[in-house]
């Protein structure tokens, strides 16, 4: 299967027409069929090519969604949920056609329960919504993937990101869902109680699902107090092998740390080229503490002790708010500066996980393969768990290129799956990775696809992603 | 339904004779069929019947216990994992007749990855065998559910305990798994990365799942520095209510406690009996602190400020080892005491688990209920996740006392329940719970009844629990 091979065979197109004059009938001008909406949903950020679906509902409440997989299910025709539109592995394609949902509309925040340390959300609300709405509040929503993506979204990938390492992951910060099934049914999968052991995990199973065996209407997630004392701090090594050895040791020692992120010396190169940073040309890592003040002091000081030890250089912690952001502007600056080193090519994210044990030397032979397959790949990476991405910048004009990418992209998978790693630690499947789901998983694949058969007997909800043909 | 009715319907009598005679030419005289095993198998520390399986196999790999099920498949005869044998919930009884698999000598410890924080253990390993193994690595697996319960039992109901409350439960604590599915295909349901977006999250779907959908054969499980100070605490109430306000102003506060435990006046006065500890006899809240020297006691301090805020009294806090032990004693001689002054009564277990903002009012109108019953039933609970038991003391030679005790039960599950809580926090569902899933979950039910029938289609793995008929 060829990195940009997503081969489609779609609907019965009589089913479809049906569908959607039922549809239209229902949804009147909330139902699209131009062409610009369409693309548009069908996009993603990504290098695959664009499967737009046929029509476009925008849906305003779990019974609206429920109509659309009714109305679907009746003629069997692909629903694909549609949050913000920032997957990066073609989940929000349409390869077999159908109706893109557009949650997008569905943005409210229901309740905060600042008791119980939990919100419960409408799936299109983004995570910089909500965490501006909590403001005032004492409190916010740690999962930070970047992008500002759609909590619905984030869900749907058991997304991470930048805390991960100290908040957990999307799997850790949901504390019930509900969801519109294939036949119409609407579940909710579980209570507000902080724990229970009252029958099968639903929430987690459709947490990582991407919309395969429902389609999440409502999102009740945990919140975290934000911290009394915040520290960033920045080191330099002389090589990524060093600063994924200083991030073992910090794990190993304890550390609540709650941001630790690598950047080569090519991420290094190019925030400094866009955005005049001076920062020393060599690997570095990006950290920060939080706790009490007496906690955090104690967290850096030893985190700097930790990294003189691997040959870390120049450890510098700051408190004050300002000082902070001037670190972390290079980290938020990465994508801009990247894109303007090397015009006219295009990003192929890529996203790895292994135990820490094995983070130095996935790296290092990662970093040995782009150089030897002569391409243009930057490191950088949530390494307090084990996650790293490569950036690799692709002429998609230039066969010889692509192929080049393909062939490093499937060695990165196979050694990371080899180290007892997996294929991807945020980013999810979709449709980018399908191919590496039976390497991965063996058997487990086949349980998955009978999850998938008995809750979507007939494939309609985001076919073509997850599992294999 | 009854509390104590489990209605059988036996597998057919040849089937299950034929299925013996080949376990027997496989396992020799690791089958046994002798009525004080067999019991000893359907044995649960519970109220309930017991209903013993036909046959015991013991087994030592998992390519055994896949040979077990291939058999009993194959004749379509029930299975029915058995571990330590301490589940609450009839969870191990044999309803339908059929074989237990008795796991307990599958009890290796495969690889301790100190540098990862993981230790991949066999099912049959105890929480105390897997901690006294690794005193000497300076890590501890947390979760402590009282009984020296099997991990793999453990797994199986999502169990938690006291620690939960810093460390989370068995489904936080778990990296992968491998089981026997009822088909007897082996399935590893993830890697030993701390995170992954790879597809359907099977791992979580086999925690809680008391065995109905798989056999758990080998577990990967996560694990945690034993911190540098701990601290122990205890401090009186005028009222439960109150503690349990206690309580949920540490959890908003942010505090990182590692235990706080309460204990009822009931509670209180049988300790003293027992053990003549002297304990003011008012409700109490046993606390323990994790961290560093100058982290506990920070927390310590403004616990105790939190305390006298809602009338808490003698709060005192303890760093030596045996002053800590001390004041655990209280609660870990509870059961023992217990039983004392109830001579020829047993306990109905009981374990609800509602959101913290309702916890005082749902322990509040429960020892109110509970005293309106005439019952005894002390009230504890692991209060800083909102889980709580009531230990409920029934003669079930009195049919009157047992039709009291059901119907307060049957109140405080609904409580729970409305209060968007759940009818079990830690025990499980087992047969003793059935009764409420569908009040809990609604169509979850018809959802995970699908699950069900697609991963066991002739219904032989544990066949009887967590589903109701």
């Amino acid at each position: 299967m060829s990195l940009t091979d997503v081969t489609a065979a779609p609907c019965d197109p009589e089913a479809l027409e049906r569908a959607i004059a039922a549809l239209e009938a229902t949804f009147g001008d909330r139902l699209s069929r131009k062409p610009g909406i369409r693309t548009q949903h069908g996009h993603t950020s990504t290098y695959m090519p664009n499967q737009p679906p046929d029509a476009v509902v925008f849906t305003r409440s779990t019974e609206e969604v429920q109509a659309v997989v009714r109305i679907c299910a009746a003629h069997k025709v692909p629903v694909i949920p549609f949050g913000a539109g920032t997957s990066l592995e073609g989940g929000l394609n349409a390869p077999l056609g159908g109706i893109s949902v557009d949650l997008s509309g569905m943005n409210r925040i229901i309740a905060v329960n600042a008791e119980d340390l939990d919100v419960i959300v409408e799936p299109g609300v983004t995570r910089e919504d909500l965490n501006a709405y909590l403001r005032d509040t004492g409190l916010f929503f740690p999962i930070d993937p970047g992008a500002n993506a759609s909590i619905g979204g984030m869900v749907s990938t058991r997304a991470s990101g930048t805390n991960a390492v100290r908040y957990g992951t999307m799997a850790d910060n949901v504390r019930n869902l509900t969801a519109v099934l294939a036949d119409g049914s609407i579940v909710k999968t579980g209570q507000r109680a902080p724990k229970s052991s009252a029958g099968y995990d639903l929430t987690h199973l459709l947490i990582g699902a991407e919309g395969t065996l429902g389609i999440i209407t409502e999102i009740t997630l945990r919140l975290h107090g934000i911290p009394e004392a915040m520290a960033a701090a920045i080191c330099s090594f002389p090589g990524v092998g060093a600063a994924c050895e200083a991030t073992t040791l910090c794990r190993q020692a304890g550390i609540p740390i709650a941001r630790i992120e690598l950047m080569d010396t090519g991420c290094v190169q190019a925030v400094n080229a866009h955005a005049g940073l001076g920062l020393p040309e060599q690997p570095l890592l990006l950290l920060e503490f939080h706790g009490t003040p007496a906690g955090v002091a104690e967290q850096a000081e030893l985190f700097g002790e930790l990294a003189a030890h691997v040959g870390g250089s120049g450890f510098d912690w700051v408190e004050r708010p300002e000082a902070r952001s001037r670190l972390w502007k290079a980290r938020h600056e990465l994508y801009f500066a990247m894109q303007t080193i090397v015009p006219g090519k295009r990003p192929i994210p890529n996203d790895a996980c292994v135990p820490i044990s094995r983070l130095a030397e996935c790296v290092t032979e990662t970093a040995a393969d782009i150089a030897a397959s002569g391409l243009f790949g930057p490191i950088l990476g949530h390494v307090g768990d084990g996650n790293f991405h490569v950036a690799l910048y692709v002429d998609m004009d230039d066969a010889d290129e692509i192929a080049r990418a393909e062939a490093m992209l499937e060695r990165l998978s196979e050694r990371a799956i080899a180290m007892d790693g997996t294929c991807t630690g945020e980013h999810g499947i979709g449709q980018g990775k399908r191919r590496y789901m039976r390497r991965e998983h063996g058997a487990g694949v086949d349980m998955m696809a009978r999850i998938k058969r008995a809750l979507d007997p007939d494939n309609i909800l985001n076919p073509g992603k997850i599992l294999p043909d």
